[in-house]
């Protein structure tokens, strides 16, 4: 995950002397830093969500590599999706929009993978502590809740490319302050 | 590994707004995303049995480091071939042909790389949980199936390029459902 | 951490062939040497310190991931932030000063979010073994006297950019010198 | 040290189609693979002797941080030694000698820093197990060949310079048959 935050931060940069105000043109950039912050913070938090799940796992098969592999594949898309993203997001035409929807269905692809995860450990005998049966409903209502908020992100995309942002940002903060799956501390 | 995972991503891009339709120069890129998808699970996959596959040695000696520094040479390699390949896959000259070959090439120099560390790790007390030895016959056999069939994709190579990389995300699918070398699991 | 000084090291680099002497080419890049070596220990003893600091804590909750998390968002800025000084330093005009009080703004923001690891670790239970109370206010002191030198880098990098650069580096060779917070050995 | 194999692999790659036959173009960029050879093992190497000399460390102190910091930061700087060399290498003017003797300075700077971290462990109680006294002779008897032989590397460099870095393939083909410090194994 590590190297998805390499990628997210190399998309930063501005240009060198002769191109007229530094703050200037630093403030043209608001959508880089904007993307920049939001993908972090996603990063981050499925990188600790990832982790505690992964801790708690006894024994690793071939479905839970595989499944793994496919999270992976979608959090080391999200660099791209991210540049993609602040590149076109100040644009006027349906490439922003089309920009935007992209980096939702990426998201909402690592959400998914993320779920799968989360079931896969919910089968005998696969976790050393088994999420309490009461938790394993909210949990799922949470999953569902996220997979539906990014679906929303995505259509709002071809409504407006910032708010759409501004959706996936909530999104995030909400993910800070609610740990999935809920931990029995 | 996820060094070479890192560069992998970096191959990922399409250009900023005014060179036309964004869904258009993400499809011409098909060939980026497909090496993409094809490198990444065959890395995925070298990791995790590399992993599994030292965690059984006992003690590390100077030709194993020397084995283990080449396979990482390759896997470094990776990305460099991938990107090449990616780039020429779609030309109609002789270079798609030289460039796919090329691909097949690193990956065969991993694959033997690493059939080489399982070879030093059957010698007497190299590993905590020696392989049982109606295993070792099934391994080495598959070690030579997967470099066969590299071989094969490095032939076919030179008559159609995307068919050689079609045979090559194959092998590395078998790969996600085949652990090798077996654990007692 | 590894990220940030990945990053770091990217923005090293001397045109080809063609341009000239390449001592001259190299002589021109100072900005840029000077900026690598300040940010490389700074990031380095950030690392080290911080590793010191998160080994000591007994269980993390949100708000502890919350600031770490704003904390490597800062660490990853450095690279861009050190990029951006490095580029517009020997610029005779308005933007070398901003450029480098931008650079002051994101270690400033780093050493904050530090400090609040810090207030946060000496809440009752948090950590195994608690910092002894005579150590806490010396602590602060470091940590407050370290806010405050960032702070003036800043000030004076609208009056002079390199001096601002010499002080900066001036305090990170203090702190190379003397760990926040004490450790007990 | 991943870092500096990450940022090595960066310097491999060829340009896109339309620039003549791929095989001329790989060719032409001999310096650059066999760069990348030899600043892979060079990195390989002093990451494994690293490793094992600092696991036998006890307690880490300000100036082993210090040392330490050092070494990383000539690591750190082979990516940018490697490539500048690698481009100037085929050169026939002046530019290729000081490329390749700047090359062997990073090189002598981080065997110094090598070194001196060895030096360090050597302090009474420094290590959980004492390198023998009969075994402290060869190890410096070792690391004076290495530093000599980086010095021959930097003069042979202002002869030739593929030469130089034949050499600098040499030592470093050495090393990776030969451990510096010394294990009891």
């Amino acid at each position: 995950m590590a190297v998805a935050i390499t990628l997210l931060a190399l998309n930063l940069g501005v240009q060198g002397p002769g191109h007229g105000a530094l703050l200037e043109l630093i403030a043209k950039q608001w959508p880089a830093f904007a993307a920049y912050v939001v993908s972090f913070f996603i990063i981050g938090i499925i990188w600790v969500n990832h982790h505690s799940l992964l801790q708690n796992i006894a024994h690793v098969d071939r479905p839970l590599l595989f499944i793994n592999l496919t999270l992976l594949l979608f959090v080391v898309m999200i660099p791209f999706a991210t540049a993609t993203m602040a590149q076109y997001l100040t644009a006027d035409d349906q490439n922003a929009h089309i920009a935007t929807a992209m980096y939702g269905v990426v998201l909402e692809g690592m959400g998914l993978s993320f779920a799968a995860i989360f079931g896969w450990s919910l089968g005998d005998g696969r976790t050393h502590n088994p999420v309490p049966a009461g938790a394993v409903g909210s949990a799922w209502l949470r999953f569902s809740l996220g997979a539906l908020a990014y679906l929303g992100a995505i259509a709002v995309a071809f409504i407006s490319a910032p708010l759409s942002l501004a959706i996936i940002g909530g999104i995030a903060l909400y993910y800070v302050f609610e740990r999935t799956p809920p931990s029995a501390a």
